[in-house]
């Protein structure tokens, strides 16, 4: 057994939350031979609820969770942590305005990347889920100076996955015959799932689809999945936001398979012509925990197109927020 | 990768599904080699709710997941199914008696002990989780004469784990450090935990703790601790009991740790004098897939007293629903 770490969870008892803590609890995220002290943050209201979730933490008896710290404090939850999962957010109430969410949120992350600042591992991994994802990375990274801002990622993971599982439905193959998938982009409804490089039984899947079939329904599919998901279960991704957060932070970690990349939002260097100075999505290779965008790839005028419709907005989101980097 | 088995959780949409699917389709239940094919059982009103667990699961993109199946026919949910997860049952409603609801939920399980004896694989290996869980593997099995009655369990696994968690804290130790727990009985709140045998750090741990505080904090706390966490969350144990399940099914299909065992609920064959025709709770060890209870251990006039009310509430609960079997 290795020596225990820190994985700090916010929002550790809602939906997301309930589903991730067990699931890195059992070893899933770090591997069954790296001891992990959980670390979880909650608002107020909501300390009971996470009392419950730390009796039956303890109640699993899982060999690799070694303490389990509840809070409502950001800087005891970031105390020396070495993975941060953001996945508390405020959600859009009624007659707020984007705006509105966009800096109720922005107060959150600018407390929390304080509490990571001066609390964390300087090496500490950041993984934001709370939407809107993106931003809430740029202002927690903008508020840590002192923590490297490749450091600060959001999640497109699900993003990723569930465009992988889309094509392979519609293909007729497992999620496993497709490789090389690409989100790029904002987690939201402009994100631009691109299929041009995708591998699928080692052969180019462009010339298996229409550009039809792509546009009218497997865009707009993996752009909307998230509401569909909510008219069916009548509550919003819980389960499978956190699986693609194991994933993420997984091959964060330990690596991507040689033959084939992931998609993670991260600070952008300015590689494809994306301005830096916002958190974009781009298909990246992971190896001895550093992750590396994919360069050359060739982009088509369709893409470059939607590329920027999604870049344009994480401009506008960064505009709203810019007084609190 | 080997062939793919199938997979039946019933209740999949509910609380505890919604853990133990993606769970087991990530591969914690039978390994990273198995493929798995889900097939996920609801009743009618939940079977929107349960396309929207479908999504889900397709949207991780599981290696280990082939395929999903989800119906509200009990018939196709079992069919050549190799593992049967029961975990839906009718919860007590206000003014319920508790013959009410044996009765109650003795439909539902005659109904799939019958779905499994005709469809099943007749090596299917069944937990019942869905309470009370005991009695309701008794039904489902005697409505299964084709198939062995010892591939029928109920689960005692959460109490279990909940009992070393309990004492490992008391303690000051992990719960890797804690060996030979026992569970006897009925998983109710007539349940037995047993610590005579149990062993901390390699040595007996009846000595560091005293029979009061076992009497009057340890036994209770274990047999009360579903109410506590109710109080706490607000709904029941969700994610630690789909942690327990996986861990039953694991080891039934993986074995024991040589120098440990775990609780099951089983068929009595009379072993330490409880009355065959019950499911009970025993120590077993698992090897090449099949389990074997612990036999020869010493038992205080305390603990056979103890065995005997949890035994006494078994056989009532039999006598509620004798007209079934």
């Amino acid at each position: 057994m290795n020596k225990p770490v820190r994985v700090t969870i916010t929002g550790a008892a809602g939906q997301i939350g309930y589903q991730l803590a067990f699931r890195i609890a059992s070893g899933q995220m770090l591997g069954k031979n790296q001891p992990i002290i959980l670390q979880l943050l909650e608002i107020t209201p909501a300390l009971t609820a996470l009392k419950g979730v730390v009796m039956e933490l303890e109640d699993c008896a899982f060999p690799t969770l070694n303490n389990v710290i509840a809070t409502d404090d950001a800087n005891t939850a970031f105390k020396n942590s070495d993975y941060g999962l953001l996945v508390g957010a405020m959600p859009r109430g009624p007659g707020m305005e984007r705006k509105d969410l966009l800096e109720a949120n922005a107060k959150i992350f600018t407390q929390q990347g304080k509490a990571i600042n001066d609390h964390a591992n300087k090496n500490i991994r950041v993984l934001v889920v709370g939407n809107p994802a993106n931003t809430n990375a740029l202002i927690a990274s903008s508020n840590a100076p002192d923590i490297s801002s490749e450091n600060f990622t959001a999640m497109t993971r699900l993003d990723h996955n569930r465009a992988k599982a889309y094509i392979s439905k519609k293909i007729g193959v497992t999620s496993n015959d497709i490789l090389k998938m690409t989100i790029w982009g904002n987690h939201s409804a402009t994100q631009y799932p691109d299929i041009d490089h995708v591998l699928c039984e080692g052969q180019p899947i462009v010339g298996k689809v229409t550009q039809e079939w792509l546009e009218s329904d497997f865009i707009p599919t993996i752009q909307q999945r998230g509401a569909e998901i909510i008219k069916a279960r009548g509550a919003s991704s819980a389960a499978s936001a956190a699986s693609a957060a194991i994933d993420h932070m997984h091959n964060w970690v330990n690596g991507t398979p040689k033959d084939d990349w992931v998609s993670m939002g991260i600070p952008s260097d300015g590689s494809y012509d994306i301005s830096p100075g916002i958190v974009y999505s781009f298909p990246v290779r992971c190896n001895k925990g550093k992750y590396q965008i994919v360069h050359d790839l060739k982009l088509s005028e369709f893409s470059k197109k939607r590329m920027q419709i999604t870049e344009q907005e994480l401009r506008e989101e960064r505009k709203a927020i810019e007084d609190l980097l």
